[in-house]
Formats: C-alpha cells, structure tokens, sequence
C-alpha cells in the first residue's frame, strides 16, 4: 500500500499549478513563507516546532515508479509533468526558527527559496507537518507552564487523529516539556521515553484485583503503577497497601497508583491518606482522565497531592484550540516582492527576518519583523537550516530542542506566561518592509 | 524509516499487559467491544465509518524483523514475549455495524472476540481509526444534512491533524456524502474523487490576473475553476466574463470561480450578478474559507448563489467537536460477562446486539440494545464482518458505503437532522442486558 508519507499526500491544486508552470515555464525563484496569521483566542505565544520531520520530508521526497503510474493512469497530467514529477529531488534552501523557539503571528517559521514548481509542490505537506507540530508544542508548553515541576505524559495515540498525530503529539509534547509519552513508535523513531501503566481490562479479567494488582507487578517489575479505579478505587489503594510489603520482600517496588475516573482531586487525597497512613509515603499519584491546562492550574493552585499526569486527546487533539491560522505566501517571485491582499488576508512580502531584544531581567521585550537584509537590534532568529536540498549542520536531537524550548519558556515575560491572553507581545514591522509593501500594493492594484 | 502503520503504533501499556497475560498464561477467549459513550453537545447521532480501514489493519498486522529487533532492545520485554510478538497474526473474530449506518452511543460498533493477548495488542490502533473516521462522517454528514444538492469538497488535508487524519477526512467525508477530495492520495488509496483548483501564488506570479487566468485555463482545460480573490474580486469576476468567449473560441468553457475571501455570501450575489450579465449562467460559484455547516444552514436559508464549497480545517478536525468519548471495552472473559464500575463510567456486558424499528413512514423509530441472543423485533444491525482472521464476504466500497450512508441520512428522524441536538433518539436497554448488569454488578464489587 502506498505510505501515507507518499507525495501523493498532496492537494490536487498543487499538482495543476506545476502542470501550468511546466507549460508555460515559469520556474524562475520563488520565496515562499510559511507563518500563522493569528493566535487562537487564549494563546499568547507559539512554540516552533516540526521542522525537522518537514527538512525530513523535503530530503526524501520522490515519486516511486508505481506513484508515477498512477498519476499516468488518471488521464489528468500531460508527459512533462509526469517526467518532471519522476525525477523530483527537493533542490531548493530552506531558512527557519529553530523547532522550540518562542514566536508570534506573522514571523516565519519556515522560508522555501526554489524553482517556482519545486516550491509550489511540496506547499501542502509542508504545512500540514509544521501546522500541527507547531500547535501541539504550543497547547503543551501551556501545560508545562501550568504544572512546573510535575510529570506530564502524552496519552492521546489513541483519540489523536490518526497515526502520525498521535506520534506527532508525542513529539512536539516532549519538545515543550512532557515527561514521555505511551506511543511506542514514538519511541523507536525519536527517541522519547515511552510510558505506560495498565488497562481496566486487566484487572477485570481476574476475579479479584488483589490478584490482578499482584500478577502485574511480578509480570511488569519495573516501575510498577498500578491502575486502583476499576471497582472502587479506595479499596484499591488499601489493597495496594495490603500487597507492598509482599512485594517487598520480593524485591519488587510500587512506584505508583493510577487513578482514572471519578473527583480526581479529592480522591487523590483520600488516596495518598491511605498510602501515607499505610508507610508508602514514596509511592506517587498519577491521575488521568479529562486533563488539560486549566485543571493543571487548578491542582496546582490547590496542591493537591497528584505527581504526574497522564494527557490524552486535550493535548493530542489540542481540543479548545485545533488548528491555526497560517499560511504558506508566495513572498517573492524572480527577485520581486509579492503581495496577496484578499479581504483579511493582507500579507507581508519579500524574505524577512526576526529580530528580538531581551530586558535586562533576561525576559524576552520585543520583536521586529524586518526584510532579511534590514539590520536591527537584537539576535536573528531566522537561520539557514538547508542549502540545495542538503541540511545544514547536523540536525538537534529531541532532546536537545526540548532543552532550548525549556529556555525559551524561562524567557517569556511573565504575562506570558498566564493561561489567559490577555498580553500582545509587541512585534514591529521594520520601516523598510512597511514601505515595501505599501509599494507592492501600488503595483499589483494597478 | 519504521511506517505509521506499524504494529508499533500502540501504547506501552498493550505490550506490558501482553506480556502479563504470557507470563500467567491468560490467554481465553476474551470479548472487547468499541462504543462511543456519550455524544457531544451539538450531536444527535453518528454514522459508523473506519470499519475497513481497521480491518485492512487487523489483516496485515505483522511485526517486522527490524521492529522486534527493536522491541528486544529496548530490554523492557520478556522472551517469551519477543516470540510471541514475531509470530503474531490477527485470527480473531469481528462483528460489526457497517459503515454508513447511523448509530448512537452505548451501540457497540465493533466487537472483537480473540484470545485476552491478540485482543489487548490491538486496542490502541483500533479506536486511533475507528474513532477518527467515526467522528469525521459524523461531522461531515451534518454538513450534508445542511446543504442539500450542493457540492461539498474537502480541502482540509493542510490543516488536518496528520496526513493519516487527511486521508481519512476525505474518506468519512465521502461516504457522508461529500462529492470529493483535494487529497491525490484520497485517490489512489480509496479511489475517491479528487478536486482542485488553483491557489493564490499562480494569479501572484503573473504580472496581470486576467493573464494569469488564461494560462491557468489552457494549462488545465477540463473543468476550469478560476480562482478570482487574490486582488479585487468583483474585478477578478469582470475578468472571467472577459476572458470567456476568447477561451471558448478555442474550445475550452470555463466551469467555475471560487472565492477564498472576504463576505463570501456577498460577495457571491455580486459575482453571480456580474457573470449573469455577462452571459455566464452556467459558471458555478465555489466558495471556501471558514465554512462550517452552521455557515452552510445560513448560506441555504438565504437562497445563496453558492453551488460548492471546500471545506477544510471545519471537517478535518472536526472542530466544534474534536473527539468523542469512546471505549474498547472487555465485555466477557472466558465465557463470564465482565463489567467496569469506574465512577461515570459504568458500561453493558457480554456480547450485544442492536435491533432498529421503522415507523410507518419509514425513519428510525427507536433501538434495543439487547444481549447477542435475546431476539428482539427490529432489524439486527451488528453482523459477522471477520472469521479466524479472514474477511466474510467482499468489503463494500467507499461508493456502496456512500449510498448506504444516503439510504441512512433519509432514514433519520426529522429532529435528528437538524443542526442542534434536542431529541434523543431512543435507545432502550432489553431486559436481559439490565438483569445481567445487574447480577455483574454484585459479583464485580463482592
């Protein structure tokens, strides 16, 4: 069957325009940006991500033989666009925000510079990888900021939408902060510790939970974390109690319960009464079950005695906010600026760049969007990342990106911060590039 | 690079419980059902859809070499485990409603029955599609609801949460009753409709629109759409009526417009005005951006020039509603009805079925959800889908699904075709089911 990571995964349109742009040659350079046009309404900041996985798309993208069959087999394209799609390797350079850098609306994450058709082509899988990584990372790190210190993991793979969702959402959670996450091809293609406890089921398929509690810890003697809610879940933790010394001398240790159903707060103290009361003080509390930011905040605000956080489809499916507002703009063409100015839409043209200051307190101040060459004050956050279709220096390991992304969110103002927007973090538009695209519309009004 | 379809595509926790399940040779007869629980706010139904891709799932599920050569290094598993895993094959049983059928919560709408183990690994994957697809031509067929005889596109691959979530948008969008998909790979997989226009960057790369037009139109003459928003989209409409009969002097009929921007339904009065009286009756209006079936409800009751729409992010993430509360429940073990007792979580045992009644006028008049082989008047809606692993019978295709699902949409209760969710739908549970509950109950909390 052909992958889903096929170049098949495209919008028709696309294909029609490089048949038209074959045609009538028109493969001079085109600059193509990629940027969110606007923040959803409590977001106040984005955390870049899914860079690497679209610089991986780029240097893989090739139609195999039985892809260019079909193509040939719909009727629909003329022999230059089968011949030109046969032998497409990405050639073009690409420029970018590091994945984990704090941004804002209309700073682009993500620069194409090539031939018009080679740009055009990979426009809708490129957004549809850094749409979603980016908006994942964004909802996530607003759950690392509600819950510092806690341990959050991504447990969404199974109401994600779809397969690559799911093991997008491990990624760009793990970037922001999660601990881990329960994907396991998450693990095997990037690295990120893979999580997991138990299902209700098993406890339901023995006659009693003492049993079932104990058959898994002697099944699974690492880590153990049993699941106390499938009857009652205070019976559940007295049972655990009731098993430990047991296990003990065994020399096998309970790491933690698990509660899933029910007043997660309130039985979480009851719980960790019980396990206090019964010596297991070093035993955690990990709940799940309808968690996003707010209740993050709320256990917070209120301590309650909860360790760690399994999240599922709020952050897999990023439930209050599920897609962004963004764009891929055609910015430049053969060396001239271009500018699109349907109703609400308004973008800005030529190759740009981000410029950032910082406070005296190390807190981010402000940006100015400026055209590439238009020096400002402050660091550069756009970069080259990919020269002709080869990546520039070797790529950040997740790890390593989760590390700048922990710098960056240390960096936020403190307004920020908040689950609430209620702050617009100031970016200027430079002089040169406001005159520019006041000239712009002169000339492609007229 | 491991695929998205690979067996590792689950969370940690199957494989642990696989490996409990070896260790103390649990491996009977076990019955695990996927429901929705409960709908979401502005649902009345749902209408079954993933059943083949889970099939296609359950039939080729296989560890490859390279997968268990990684599993074993991760040092996490047992032997006995590994063998298992390297030599697994689905060869269960599947009951299921068919897809296209207008369902509700509590219906189970696949039940898997297979040893504890090979019925546990497949939990994860199996509702990461189910669920998915089952939402999606749940939403889409309230768009369809709402706009009776109009052409309906989904042009959501960019924003959908994955290319998986792409894919499968244009599929549950299409047996909803959705015309086509922008997604190529919609086509070649499912053998979809595949549609497309042209995007802004094609008018932004010429000099002129109206150039722009007429290359775009002898590049792609069958079925033109011209896109005619990117400057001034009445001048863009002034254009079309321009450049017509020159086109058609050389055989090519421009098919329709599409507008991307702005206050489309405004703006379509005008542009229907414009290539009136310009002679271009038979032009159709496609419109996109923003629609949902709130917009296509209100687009219809103003009588709307509008003859298509693309829709995209709305449909692909469903957006009102990006999940829905669904479980892969244990239901039996070893031939004994099992229940879970979770605070608000509480479900039905043992294997069911559905009966659905008609009234006179032939809509759905009410369900029972009864155990497998307690008849009740009505027709039976779960039926044998797979043998020991083996389809029954051919899969229906995604066209045979669309008109069962047309066939289903006509059949729904008058309340429940309307956009707000007032009338539930009777579901009744029989009287064996309830006394089953009931004595599981008394057994599960003894």
């Amino acid at each position: 069957m052909t992958p889903l990571t096929s170049p098949l995964t495209t919008d028709l349109y696309e294909l029609n325009m490089v048949q038209a742009y074959l045609d009538l040659g028109e493969d001079k350079q085109a600059v193509f940006e990629f940027f969110v046009r606007r923040l959803p309404a409590r977001r106040s900041f984005l955390l870049a991500a899914g860079l690497d996985d679209a610089l991986s798309y780029l240097e893989t993208l090739q139609f195999s033989p039985a892809e260019i069959d079909w193509l040939k087999s719909t009727r629909r394209f003329r022999g230059n666009l089968i011949d030109y799609l046969a032998g497409f390797r990405f050639t073009g350079d690409v420029h970018a925000i590091p994945e984990g850098t704090a941004c804002f609306p209309n700073e682009p994450l993500v620069r194409i510079t090539a031939p018009l058709p080679m740009a055009q082509l990979v426009e809708t899988r490129l957004i549809n990888i850094l749409h979603f990584q980016t908006m994942i990372a964004s909802k996530a790190a607003r759950m690392v900021l509600a819950a510092p210190g806690k341990i959050l993991s991504d447990f969404g793979l199974r109401t994600a939408h779809g397969a690559e969702a799911g093991l997008f959402s491990a990624r760009a959670s793990y970037i922001a902060g999660f601990a881990g996450a329960a994907n396991v091809l998450a693990g095997e293609r990037y690295g990120i510790p893979v999580v997991g406890t138990m299902a209700h089921s098993f406890v339901q398929v023995h006659d009693d939970e003492m049993t079932a509690f104990e058959n898994f810890a002697r099944a699974r003697p690492e880590g153990v974390i049993l699941l106390i809610d499938t009857y009652d879940t205070e019976a559940g933790a007295r049972k655990v109690v009731e098993l430990a010394p047991k296990l003990k001398t065994d020399g096998i240790a309970i790491r933690g319960v698990r509660i899933d159903s029910g007043d997660l707060a309130a039985m979480a103290k009851k719980v960790r009464g019980i396990l206090d009361a019964g010596g297991l003080k070093d035993v955690i509390i990990l709940v799940s079950g309808g968690i996003n930011e707010d209740v993050l905040q709320k256990m917070m605000a209120e301590k309650t005695p909860i360790d760690g956080y399994g999240i599922g489809v709020n952050l897999d499916a990023s439930i209050d906010a599920p897609s962004l507002d963004c764009a891929y703009k055609l910015q430049e063409y053969a060396g001239k600026p271009r500018r699109k100015l349907s109703e609400g839409k308004v973008t800005w043209p030529g190759r740009k760049q981000v410029w950032r200051s910082y406070g005296t307190d190390a807190r981010m101040r402000g940006d100015v969007l400026s055209l590439e060459n238009d020096a400002q004050t402050g660091d550069t956050l756009i970069e080259p990342v990919m020269r002709a279709g080869k990546r520039v220096g070797s790529a950040p390991t997740p790890a390593q990106i989760r590390e700048r992304a922990a710098r960056e969110l240390a960096r936020l103002p403190e307004p920020l911060r908040k689950l609430e927007a209620g702050f617009n973090y100031p970016v200027q538009i430079s002089e040169a590039l406001s005159a520019l695209a006041a000239q712009t519309d002169v000339k492609t009004r007229g």
